[in-house]
């Protein structure tokens, strides 16, 4: 092996060679029981006293990497190496993740290569973000922000700015003192269950639902039971008495688009009221609005302070800069604000002020309002198209807002096998099958219009309709 | 009650009046029973049509907010109020947080008002903060940025920064693929636990040891054992043989600031396969080391893939931009990645875009250098003082590295009464108290030096002297 001095570098010459034979070792190309070059050879060697060496070899031997030979001299200890009974080459068994995570991976990837249409739901269009306004709120953000760990919570600047936000456009009563700043709508989920909630504790979803968040009660330790939704929303006669959470999506039913009615809304407050169970209100998407105007949120109706309100930032802004809120019943926000201090404390500070000041120059409603106009003639060419030419063989139920429709497939079509001819010819959407849980799952297809250009769209849909009648 | 219609907004009039009646009602202004007036005398009021009042009480009605009254005329509906059996002065039972957090709220405050020297310990200083350089980095990045949801393991460019930043810098040995971003030390402590643990499992920590870390293990429904340390680090011997996890501190051991001897490392790697135990190593400072090389990570010297690496740029940097890192065994890459895609998903994209230029054109390792010259001469002072005026008072243990020490109160002395009266002369420090779990709590200091800026460090220090003679 190659051992190196420099006289000139300042070091001890005696610590230069500790290391190197340290690393050596360290790094397998000294193996235990290996002798090391006797002191006196190895001096010679190198130009060096044999006091030098001595050093470095009783440092080697004090620190365990060598012992004494019978026959004199060194050899490379057996410490080493790995532990007895280890096995070199399966990983540890203490390193299997824990059961409930078994074969997990990643649920969303990047578009497949050689996809020319991403017609999946819950993406809005990254051209639409206003670069240039953006970075300038952030670097001054950056210029003048505090470099200190902050508030839990999120900064105040921007709790008053969400809290005025949400009030203003979609009347959910928040103050700072009840608003939570976090990385997305999932991440807020996360935060409220896990103060919330002991393992194995049961949480009721819409059935179908959003699996991304079925898969975090999963993930949560908690049982998880779907419910079916109707016209009117879930179906509140149908849940679990046990559930201490329910999970809505009232505003705008993932997958299926429908609003939760008035009389539903009452009667889920009434249940959770009975049955003393807390409700998280997911409001994911529906700044995104056609038609009609929104009801009023659980949050709003609710007067025994259990609905828990989460929004993102990810379906009006960005997913890039992760940013989400939850409004929280008075009892919750302390809890929440000291677990979070635990885990990642808050976003980065710059992104928190930038986004403060965005909203307060409204710049996110013209944001808003800009993309909607975008949106609303996606969503006209898909709702003409599924009324049209491919009514046939989709059955779509128009949705008020949002960024996706879901239609189910007439009989007979293999919704496997229209995802991967369509995946074949660039174009990539959802399936319905995989949202549904206990109920008797229908096969259907979620189309969405957030990152396809508006005049691709057409081109998307008439290579969908051949598909479909092929 | 003020009513406003506008008939130049677009709105149909029905329309407005039936939101702004709803607000009322949702609002509390009008409350269950109250009688809303007759259509008649408020068409006239409001010099409308008597239609147009018609159809918004009508529509009231039909979504529950009003009923049909005996009398005639409408009143506003009871079920707008709470449910029947809602306490309306205390918090759903279903809001009260598990019991593991009853009475958290969050342990690091801002200094307090009057608080002239931070002298906490952990806290890097913010007035070294390369502003300049750092916002050319973060307008570039959101410039050039990518929109969409990210990589939930972290940006690749990221990854390979720091991959090759802890090759170089501590001899970790990580590759893309192993490496994950996260949001600070502890958030990658959360997701190693989230994947790998079941609830009740033991986790072993030093006792004295870092609180926060502490009570998240609690946080995470898991029983956390303290195992107490020596001048060589973790008592391996006295290891509960239960533990799944091994969180240790090896570097520079909180809060008492020993380095892990070499012996002591195998022992623990030994003990950790002889009883398949995961070790997580929290290297969170030894960047800042003033005195001799640092010995191998644990993560180096391990053959068998059961230690976790995780590090932080909190204080290499700044708590404010939220970044940290976890080296883990390659079975936990794919599920990590899985879980977090479910929760927070990523940092902002720029966030790491940024510190991945940061790093590759050598501002971090620069901005390092920087900083520990400065914390060289603070350390200096304290250790100064501490074999100096101080040594009456305080037995310390001279740590290596980092950015506090730890200092051993003269028997006699009240701790918690040394830190008040310090507070009141403007001087906020840690108890040691605190730290401690099962093993019997010694008094003492940890006096940070971190933002204390080095002319006014002697002064403090002077002040604690008086302090702790009177």
């Amino acid at each position: 092996m190659d051992l190196f001095l420099d006289p000139e570098s300042g070091e001890p010459l005696a610590g230069q060679l500790y290391e190197q034979l340290r690393r050596a070792i360290t790094g397998g190309r000294l193996l235990p029981g290996d002798r090391l070059v006797p002191s006196r050879q190895l001096a010679a060697e190198l130009g060096v006293s044999r006091h030098t060496v001595a050093t470095a070899y009783g440092r080697l031997v004090a620190e365990g990497y060598a012992e004494g030979h019978a026959g004199g001299g060194s050899v490379v200890a057996a410490s080493p190496a790995p532990p007895k009974g280890v096995n070199r080459s399966g990983p540890a068994a203490a390193l299997r993740p824990a059961r409930r995570f078994a074969g997990w991976s990643p649920y969303f990837r990047p578009p497949p290569y050689g996809c020319r249409f991403d017609l999946r739901p819950g993406l809005p269009d990254p051209t639409l973000f206003p670069t240039l306004l953006w970075r300038r709120q952030v670097a001054a953000a950056v210029s003048s922000e505090h470099r200190e760990y902050g508030d839990p919570a999120g900064r105040i600047r921007l709790r008053r700015a969400v809290a005025d936000w949400v009030a203003r456009s979609r009347s959910v009563a928040a103050g700072e003192d009840t608003l939570v700043i976090t990385c997305g709508a999932q991440h807020a989920i996360d935060l409220v269950s896990r103060v919330l909630l002991e393992p194995g504790d049961c949480v009721a979803v819409e059935d179908p639902g959003y699996v991304p968040v079925v898969r975090l009660f999963t993930a949560l330790g908690m049982r998880v039971v779907g419910v079916p939704v109707d016209d009117q929303g879930l179906v509140v006669d149908l849940l679990p008495p046990s559930a201490r959470i329910v999970y809505v999506t009232p505003s705008h039913q993932y997958p299926l688009g429908m609003t939760m009615s008035m009389p539903r809304r009452r009667a889920l407050l009434r249940w959770a009221a009975r049955h003393d169970a807390a409700v998280i209100e997911d409001d994911y998407d529906t700044e995104f609005r056609y038609v009609d105007r929104p009801l009023e949120p659980l949050q709003a109706l609710d007067a025994s302070g259990r609905v828990v309100y989460v929004g993102s930032f990810s379906k009006t802004f960005s997913p890039s800069v992760r940013l989400g809120f939850a409004v929280v019943p008075q009892p919750l926000a302390e809890p929440i604000a000291a677990l979070r201090q635990l885990i990642d404390w808050h976003p980065p500070t710059a992104m928190q002020t930038a986004l403060a000041g965005f909203i307060n120059d409204g710049l996110l409603d013209k944001h808003i309002r800009r993309s909607r106009r975008v949106y609303a003639e996606r969503y006209h060419i898909l709702t003409e198209a599924l009324s049209g030419p491919l009514a046939d063989h989709l059955t779509a139920r128009t949705p008020n807002a949002g960024l996706h429709i879901a239609a189910f497939l007439r009989r007979g079509l293999s919704e496997n096998e229209v995802l991967h001819t369509a995946a074949r010819s660039g174009i990539v959407m959802a399936g319905l099958h995989d949202c549904f849980q206990a109920s008797p799952a229908q096969p259907g297809l979620l189309i969405g219009f957030g990152p396809v250009s508006t005049t691709g769209l057409p081109t998307a849909l008439g290579t969908l309709g051949r598909i479909l009648a092929s």
